[in-house]
């Protein structure tokens, strides 16, 4: 391994770059994004060795972690243009489609579709960290497509990073990613918009908040640049898990209107259960 | 100021004693609690000094903080039997129906409505903390109708927690609590339930979650016995924050149904100065 060329210098690629130089300072880190100041703040940075808007032939790995729109076009074009020694990985929240629309290329085999379970509410080579993937999931999907010789490339990096590897189907992992992230980002971008929307009425309403409401409407400072484009990757999932949450909302206003304290005091008792499944992780 | 009576013996009646005892050594704390194991364990953890079912006459204040839908009976005995130095103050987080409740008692003098802006996810008072109320807001309701040499006592010992008073009227306290922590908690055990419903068919769904859904869920770990209560005493001004919420989750909806990404990001965009407003505080 000499040689990784990142497309997209944002918070996941810039963490996974800062992450691997501490681990395997010999390699080579060339890299290119659109917005002009990312790009000289990941050179300042040292996240990336060397502007470069295509990547050189003789690199090993080339990771997308651009928003989740941009990748179907991106990944065709990397696809189309790199040696056979090169492996692909992208960083996407929303796989499905990605997935379907490189199954019939030539070169699927040189693709590893990724998705590191990591995140902050802030973005850009800035929020950085080196740590943020230490010990954090990657879910890997249709593990068996990608060629056995470059798939070493990938576990050659992720256990550099200890990261822990799962494999699921892309149609699993957008299922699933659409309940325990996507909806968490919206319902905490419409807590903010609520509250937002009172503080017209009362100015003050914000000294009010404490660490409870922090915490809750934390995701709404991420950035729309990343997440409206996952929505519309992952539109069907995301509908179907926020269409549950309105649902689970309504019923208990009604319970709140009906006055059954009793049934909310049960309902409240079998959530904490999350209490366990979470501490368990 | 010697002696201090704490009705409730939980996470804030638990973080107050703790924290006063750490800078005004020489106050004796005495209390109760219904539940057995809590009162044990307040005794063992040092915050209470001595186990009392009933205020000792020379009591300087009694502090309520116990479950928000039994302060208005405990609050009014307490006020039929208090001594004329004897101040109680309540911690409870609805105001509104409280001090309506006490309006025509002729010790209304007697009592200052507050509310310690502070909390976890925990309670009881294996939860308690010394430094939980360190620096939070404390507010107070009608506080013209509170004894100014009683008030006195008040101030000493808020004074001494280094907390931040504000002052508002009994409304004004409840609809902004409603939008700013009641919703949190309401947003946080659907979304709790909404993952623990689709859980069902993926028994694996927790692990794919990262650290945006612990932040977002991590309200439903709360008391139910703490939080049903509130729902009930604050419930006019919950609903309207509730359906404010759920319309605007609705209209969310809408945008995607309509692939309208564009009004999406701009609506994120619009969203995110909650940053600004959060890193003010």
């Amino acid at each position: 391994m000499k040689k990784i060329h990142i497309v997209g210098l944002g918070l996941l690629g810039g963490s996974f770059a800062l992450a691997l130089k501490r681990v395997l300072p010999h390699i080579v880190f060339t890299g290119y994004d659109n917005n002009q100041k990312n790009l000289e703040d990941a050179l300042n940075l040292g996240i990336i060795d060397e502007i470069k808007q295509k990547a050189d032939p003789d690199t090993d790995i080339i990771i997308l972690s651009t928003p989740a729109d941009t990748l179907t076009f991106l990944l065709k074009e990397c696809l189309d243009n790199i040696n056979e020694n090169t492996l692909v990985i992208d960083f996407g929240s929303a796989k499905s489609k990605l997935c379907k629309s490189v199954e019939d290329h030539p070169k699927r085999h040189q693709f590893l579709a990724g998705h590191p379970i990591a995140g902050t509410e802030y973005s850009g080579p800035k929020a950085a960290k080196s740590d943020l993937l230490e010990n954090k999931v990657f879910i890997i999907c249709e593990m068996e497509k990608t060629d056995i010789h470059l798939k070493a490339k990938a576990y050659e990096v992720l256990e550099a990073l200890n990261m822990k590897i799962r494999f699921m189907d892309p149609e699993e992992h957008d299922s699933q990613l659409a309940f325990v992230s996507h909806l968490s980002h919206i319902s905490s971008f419409m807590l903010g918009k609520t509250v937002l929307d009172k503080m017209e009425d009362d100015r003050n309403i914000f000294d009010m908040a404490g660490s409870g409401f922090a915490s809750t409407v934390r995701l709404a400072k991420s950035s729309p640049a990343m997440w409206a484009p996952i929505i519309q990757e992952n539109k069907k999932n995301i509908l179907e898990a926020l269409s549950m949450y309105i649902l689970n909302l309504s019923k208990f206003r009604d319970k709140i209107l009906a006055d059954d304290y009793e049934g909310i005091y049960h309902e409240m008792e079998k959530i904490n259960k999350i209490k366990d499944i979470l501490d368990l992780k």
